[in-house]
């Protein structure tokens, strides 16, 4: 949208001024836009404030744009407060879609409600830890319901391209199903395999590689946040779930039965999985291949490694740096597109690196 | 062990010149130990000699240690002949340890039988991928039986030792239960959650971020392999998906219920298994933070990024670098200890990188 036909003109109001809400105050400030903040912490306001993100809202005000950012067990009583108060569009930045839109489905300015939701977070929360860059290259999913003012859906597109972030566009029910699938399901997985560690015997743990490593990291978020979100999209997670529980089913009687042709299967479909997630940049994926590189666990050591790397010419596409145990010594592994993976091992053994594939 | 009391002079016969296989030959290639070579395939003998991994084993050899390097359905009949064949200590490299002892425990030389597990590998395969650096500051379980020689035990140490590896003590039970839970599970958990990503619409699947990633990664590796590694652990693994299988039950039943707090209590396991990962160099795990910069997705940036990092003198924990979506763009996620992070972000920021956390 050129600047000549901006629409966004502020003022934006933010309710509830956290990660993201603080976040979006500060892009919009970026580029200019008057922000009016409102929280029930009066000593988040203020520290949103300092950080520039905006004033408190005050009595009179009448912003062109609402960006609800709420906890998710309130997003359906302040969207309909949002709603009430005036005239201004209303998005909001929860994790699910369909719980707050049934909450103003009949609400009479219905039409000017079009619900958001960022790829973006933290593991830190609190305005603190808010950046006008948070979104930044990440997927922004636009879920407006069919009744939604097409004039409404642009404001809010175009609050995301401030916000730097990419539109994806679904329907609330496909968006609650896809994150069910890309993130809720796979982190309730994760939870469950993480589980399984928390009473094992510290001697058994000490086997522990980079897979269960990576399989579990997500396990470690907060139980109070992501019971909320998960709550909220119950129905979408129950689906999948069930469908977890058969092929869970499938894969014990499988084992049980030594059946390794069904359980090649089960595998079978998990690589399919693999396959099936978009590449970098939202194309295709392209066939990657690992350089292994051994350096001593100091500072300076990745730095003098990437240049290296960066002299050959190669682009990194991946990095994983291996934990291991007892030596003062880090494993790590550069991902790179397969037909570079020669070049850039040859280089760096000439350079005197430690390498391997 | 000083080299004085070294008791490992060989030969060592390697048999099967895969990647695992190959890998210890060169490694015991490099400390100058003789290696003898074989394999059902003579072109894997041919291809591991031309790399310096050894010579192919030819009649009236004596082996004084044989360590089996074949695919798990083959292990315990290698095993058994390898100790029929003469008087030489015996060890494998085996992902499960029970089964192959039950192939030779009524051997009247299992007393020689020593079975060992390095934690390393790669997604490739054969001896070509093969380097004497596989096991560096990997560990490596050694499992011996009640009546395994002491002598035996030491020199199957010794080997570990010659390859860089770190020796975790466990029983053969201990061990197959340890890797059913850190590594069969997790595995199989996240081949679930990957394989509903398969038949899933396009469009649901770009919402996908780094948790489904991380979660689905190890889902990827070969059906085949890993359905025969599944086979030879299953009562292990069967042990703990009963349990997953009851802990899914109880989240299904939590999220119909709508019942918030059992479905925290699940979540919290979790948080407690992800804290019960030994920290790296096999510590207690300390806190970190991440620091995130924004950087153009081109070669050098990293180096240069990296570079900035070394000069402020903070040693990268792990590196994480997001796929976005539909930009050229890269996030790249610094962890790094707690103490340092703010040192890291202003260090950075005073270098032009555009940073935030």
């Amino acid at each position: 949208m050129s600047e000549g036909r901006r629409e966004l003109t502020g003022p934006v109001e933010v309710i509830g001024t956290g990660l993201l809400g603080t976040s979006v105050a500060l892009a919009c400030r970026r580029a200019g836009i008057e922000v009016l903040l409102t929280d029930v912490s009066a000593d988040h306001v203020r520290t949103a404030s300092a950080l520039g993100a905006g004033r408190p809202r005050a009595d009179g005000d009448r912003p062109q744009l609402v960006v609800v950012a709420v906890p998710p067990d309130h997003l359906g009583a302040s969207i309909a407060a949002a709603l009430d108060a005036g005239d201004a569009v209303v998005t909001d930045v929860g994790s699910v879609k369909t719980g707050p839109l049934a909450a103003v489905h009949d609400h009479p300015r219905v039409r000017r409600y079009v619900g958001g939701h960022p790829m973006a977070g933290s593991e830190r929360s609190g305005p603190l830890a808010a950046t006008a860059d948070l979104f930044e290259g990440r997927p922004w999913a636009i879920a407006a319901h069919p009744d939604a003012d097409p004039d409404a859906v642009g404001l809010v597109e175009e609050l995301v391209g401030l916000c730097a972030g990419v539109v994806v566009r679904l329907s609330p029910e496909d968006h609650d199903r896809a994150v069910a699938r890309t993130s809720h399901v796979p982190h309730l997985l994760a939870s469950l395999a993480a589980g399984r560690l928390a009473d094992a015997p510290a001697d058994h743990l000490r086997l522990s590689g980079q897979g269960v490593r990576d399989v579990t990291r997500v396990a470690a978020g907060s139980p109070q946040l992501y019971g909320q979100i998960v709550a909220a999209n119950a129905a979408a997670v129950l689906g999948l779930l069930g469908e977890v529980r058969g092929e869970l089913d499938a894969l014990i009687g499988a084992i049980a039965a030594a059946d390794g042709d069904a359980l090649a299967a089960v595998l079978q479909q998990g690589v399919a999985g693999t396959l099936a997630i978009p590449g970098k940049h939202g194309g295709p994926v392209r066939p990657t291949a690992s350089v292994f590189v051994s350096v001593p666990d100091e500072p300076g050591v990745l730095a003098r490694l990437f240049l290296a790397a960066g002299e050959a010419e190669v682009n990194i596409e991946d990095v994983r740096i291996d934990h291991d145990l007892g030596r003062q010594v880090g494993l790590v592994e550069l991902i790179v597109d397969e037909s570079r993976a020669d070049h850039l091992l040859a280089s760096l053994e000439s350079r005197g690196w430690l390498t391997h594939r």
